[in-house]
């Protein structure tokens, strides 16, 4: 079992997340993108050249997709654009993955949803 | 390299799709879901006990991360809640993955836009 698979097991839900604090600017981090709606850092465990993780700023509830609802439509679909928006000034042009865990079987460690962006392997 | 990857240098981009094809009905698939805006049936090469694929109807032009702009933001946001959908019709209650490969390096090997809802390994 890998370390993040583990650390997934005991992982919960919050009201004020690790991300949230990043946000926020009270825990540092290497900040690649920001609009209006989402924020986006580099991951601190990279599994690839680039690996970026894209969040929501409003997150309304929505800390996995297990909670996915009509009203989180505008919140997901904001994370996906600006998933592409960080791969094109990341200079992705060849291609990327996006990638969504969710649940402790898929190793999700954060219950404030995240868009992991992975590319120049 | 993977056959998926060899596959992907020579996808191209298309008005009629594979998958509107298989929308359609003109050809065959394993449906698991439909609604207004999305449908979703098993890969038929799946890499995990469930392997879905979920699809936008309308794509708008949307055929990879590549192509997306803020009017595709509700296509977008209707494929994961779709995703949710699915991977709760699934029992993937413990966990599961979503995946977008775009572009050649990443494996895509059919331009409109699709993503993988991947569990139970």
């Amino acid at each position: 079992m890998s370390e993040e698979i583990k650390l997934a097991q005991t992982a919960k839900e919050e009201e004020v997340t690790l991300f949230d604090k990043i946000i926020a600017g009270k825990i540092p981090c290497s900040k690649v993108y920001e609009d209006d709606y989402t924020f986006a850092f580099r991951d601190i465990s990279p599994t690839a050249k680039t690996h970026i993780l894209v969040i929501p700023k409003n997150w309304d509830g929505l800390s996995s997709l297990f909670k996915a609802e009509e009203k989180h439509v505008d919140i997901m679909g904001r994370l996906l654009l600006a998933c592409s928006q960080v791969a094109k000034q990341e200079g992705l042009d060849e291609g990327y993955r996006i990638v969504i865990n969710t649940g402790p079987h898929a190793g999700q460690t954060v219950y404030h949803i995240h868009l992991h962006v992975i590319g120049g392997e």
